[in-house]
């Protein structure tokens, strides 16, 4: 990655964590000071916690966990490591999503509210449910040493496609969330007065918007992909590090798949290179 | 494209246009079933052209734009033909949605009901105008031949991007609205208690998740991106269909760059291709 590459990738990192971190903080505001608070007593105290936790790991958490391949400076720590840093953040924002779920049952219990009526759930909890799915498939296919590479190519571009469209699943299921919520709760004055709390949500909203567009343009980039190394590598023991990046390129592109079918063909030869190499050849590849 | 690649992508279009289809005849049930009708006089009958545009516009007609490059037998037209489908679909898609808005204007002016109070409204706007932004922006940079081809490079990623990014948007919107027009509207039977209404909205709901999903599959698989010709072309007019197209494998490959960036850099050469090329050679190409 050339130097000004390096610093428009920081500059929008930067501007993805500050947004996550207002979507967050503008949740807690939400429910701490136009809303009735937290708790866990099946009132609307624990109802409150369904935004927060919906917004805080099954959004930032979740963002957060696709871009983690992305940062330079993890370039240099292995595959596996990485692996389970993306694996550990999913399930940190499954959890959230799981918890933030059981409020809402919870309170609709307490109140006597029937469950799973609204829009807002059906795609809600379809998108938990497939989300915990890919996080099951990914543990199995790409974390565990079991599967074989071709399982793995196969698998990768729709374990791509399947995260970032649930990624957006689940922001629209937010926005849908909030506008129920809004509708539900702003009677007096009702939200098409323009009170400070339906202005303050909308403005929510947007965040979320935004957020979810910095992480997508992120993860979609491909210069900012970590860099790959080649099959042949596997073949080639005693490659040098440098010939091993000349040949990934070369090999990459001599083909017509994604490119990311091919970059977990190799993790052996990876972590091979890992220990093998010095700071500056390293750097070379960024 | 393989013969099976090639089935592939006809099941996966022919369940796109149908879902599709499906949703705007849901639509279409909806409002002339279970709601007032169509009508132009300020009433709900009026405002219905807002769902009923919004769908059969903004997803439906923006979701074949996106895709229409991809069709295979489109591959032997000229790339300014294609341009001009792509923008005079999304020009389509443009139309329905502002007239769909005007809808909504109308029927609030009539109620006396303020306008732009919800995150539906916050989002939905801010979409539209980016979306006809867009579609200026092309028109001038992508469709009138005066741009330069650096500029049609660097601005290609982002043209991308935002069209994906647009079309997600819009459907996150449809979500909001069908969210706040049944928790509107549904009141006696409420939301909770299940209607007809309720379940068949909240259908409607799903098939536009779907048709979104399968519009991004199709959209983002690169094996049926439309072939590219070699930059190199334009400075050899003499060279052979089969040079070319190897020429186009092994340039794009060679840099780092998006696939969609050398893609654009050799309209002209394209067009020679066209008119030179037997059947045969256009074949050996998808």
């Amino acid at each position: 990655m050339a130097m000004d590459g390096y610093r428009g990738f920081l500059g929008l990192l930067v501007s993805a964590l500050l947004v996550g971190f207002l979507c967050v903080l503008f949740t807690l505001i939400w429910v701490l000071h136009y809303r009735e608070g937290l708790g866990w007593d099946g009132s609307a105290l624990e109802f409150n916690w369904h935004p927060v936790l919906a917004v805080t790991g099954f959004v930032f958490v979740q963002g957060i966990a696709i871009i983690v391949y992305r940062l330079p400076w993890t370039w240099k720590c292995s595959k596996l490591l990485m692996k389970s840093i993306h694996a550990g953040l999913n399930t940190v924002a499954a959890i959230f999503a799981i918890i933030s779920v059981v409020a809402v049952f919870d309170n609709h219990n307490a109140k006597n509210v029937p469950h799973m009526y609204s829009l807002h759930s059906w795609v809600g909890l379809t998108a938990l449910i497939l989300y915990v799915l890919q996080l099951v498939l990914g543990f199995f296919i790409f974390l565990l040493p079991w599967a074989s590479l071709s399982l793995r190519a196969l698998v990768m571009p729709i374990h791509v496609y399947s995260g970032l469209l649930l990624f957006g699943t689940v922001i629209a299921t937010v926005l849908m969330g909030v506008t129920e919520k809004l509708f539900f709760a702003l009677k007096n004055p009702s939200y098409h007065t323009f009170p400070p709390e339906g202005v303050f949500t909308n403005t929510l909203g947007l965040l979320i918007v935004v957020f979810g567009a910095l992480i997508f343009w992120i993860a979609t980039r491909p210069q900012w992909k970590r860099p790959k190394e080649p099959d042949s590598i596997l073949f080639q023991p005693n490659g040098g590090p440098a010939d091993g990046m000349e040949g990934a390129i070369a090999i990459s592109s001599g083909n017509n798949m994604d490119k990311s079918d091919s970059e977990l063909n190799s993790e052996v030869a990876a972590r091979k290179r890992n220990l093998g190499l010095d700071e500056a050849g390293q750097r070379s590849t960024m």
